[in-house]
């Protein structure tokens, strides 16, 4: 069944890249969008205390700040450094009143994906106590396997889970985006399984174009491509989540165009391809 | 351990792909390497019987004809386009004197990965025994998911074996390149798999640039990205693995510059990185 209306609607302000923050936060609100994810590429020139008065003014939900992560490093004054990098994005996020921070957790080609994913777990579980001190939850995000020599070690949702169930705080869960995942035939399974261990944090939405040009700035709008979103978004229902849906596209093609008509495009992708 | 000599190193055409047949069997011999896999786009001037006849002059094995395969689609006279040209391209390889045929398997952006594998499994049943009459193996290579919309369906080893053990023919078996598994964390478990059935019918290298400019044509010199080559290597040897190991770049970059002095350039990679 499609989606009856925009209510479950959120973007991310990197989709409308063009737009200054405070143009998105205009035009979402007009276009009757309930939620924003932020990139930290968004606030750059404001500041996030100021960020976050400004978006207070909106009726929009903040839903996650994105992004942090990028642990592993083979020099351990680095890692501290990404550590530290963490904690002031963590301060950002808490700035915008933002509920989660999306992790990208890195990988660095000169060193195997297994110590990656070691540098990964203890750098999120040095960040806990900060996060919570700060009441924003910390989402995993698994990434395309395309993305394993340089942006993450965590190349799956099984990967993800599993180290999320490691490190065992409640505040700490899954980010899916079809994009990374829809080629996986353990999907179904492990979305369950997120589910079942109530650890599913956010779901975000795009599509894999045929061709596609660029390894990261061609993603496609929903029933563009040749990911099956309705089946994979029936997946999270019945695993239990019902928050947003997160319209997060990167894309040279659309923010070539005029924002205000790609943004009636991704409404009317959301209600037919989702 | 490093590899001591190169009596184990095979080069692909399509590595020296400015160089016509005749001049790359007349470098690779020249060279001391002692065989070679002969791509379809190589032959494609002279046609299949002249080729077989010139290479049959060289001190150099043929060691596999790339590549047949694209068999899903989801019209049924299409699949049996593809079936037929999958003969014909049986027959080429059985002109070359080439034992194995690599299956590229396919995928189509229009139907599910299921549908697809489903469809892959059909074709190859439906070629097995011509194939089996022209004394031509099968090998179904696993690709990156990078490519699962359009060029493969079969994304990891795991399903690669699993369809081979499904079909059940002793002529069918499993080709590995470390470009499209090395992602994977069941690498070594499914390595050693291959093993157990006997079915590791080649191994192909080249290394993952990081960071990579473009998704088929900047492949790297084994050495030069993040693959532990040879640690996937060893897990050959250890499954039994003991056939040629066969270098398939494709580079824009190494394509432009003097294929001599690339050539030099492989046989040192392979010596030190392999």
């Amino acid at each position: 069944m499609a989606l009856p209306d925009i209510s479950r609607l959120c973007l991310h302000t990197i989709t409308t890249k063009p737009w200054p923050l405070e143009v998105a936060l205009d035009q979402y609100a007009q276009a009757g969008i309930r939620a924003i994810s932020i990139w930290q590429s968004a606030i750059e020139d404001m500041g996030p205390v100021k960020a976050g008065d400004l978006v207070s003014q909106y009726p929009l939900d903040v839903i996650s700040y994105v992004r942090g992560g990028f642990f592993p490093h083979p020099d351990p004054l680095e890692r501290q450094k990404a550590v530290e990098k963490n904690l002031r994005t963590l301060e950002e996020a808490a700035a915008l009143q933002a509920p989660l921070l999306v992790l990208v957790c890195g990988a660095h080609p000169d060193q195997s994906l297994t110590t990656s994913r070691e540098q990964i777990r203890d750098g999120i579980e040095a960040i806990i106590p900060f996060a919570q001190q700060h009441k924003v939850k910390l989402g995993i995000e698994p990434l395309h396997p395309m993305y394993a020599d340089s942006r993450s070690a965590i190349v799956n949702i099984k990967q993800a889970l599993d180290m999320v169930l490691a490190i065992d705080s409640p505040i700490v869960g899954v980010v899916l985006d079809v994009y990374h995942i829809w080629w996986d035939d353990a999907l179904k399974a492990e979305i369950d399984r997120c589910g079942q261990h109530d650890r599913l944090f956010a779901f975000h939405v795009c599509d894999w174009k045929s061709p596609t040009e660029d390894m990261l700035l061609d993603r496609g709008l929903m029933g563009e491509g040749c990911i099956d979103i309705p089946s994979i978004r029936k997946w999270t229902d019945n695993a239990g989540f019902n928050g947003y849906i997160e319209v997060e596209i990167f894309s040279n093609i659309y923010w070539q165009m005029d924002q205000t008509e790609f943004l009636h495009r991704i409404i009317d992708a959301y209600l037919h391809h989702c």
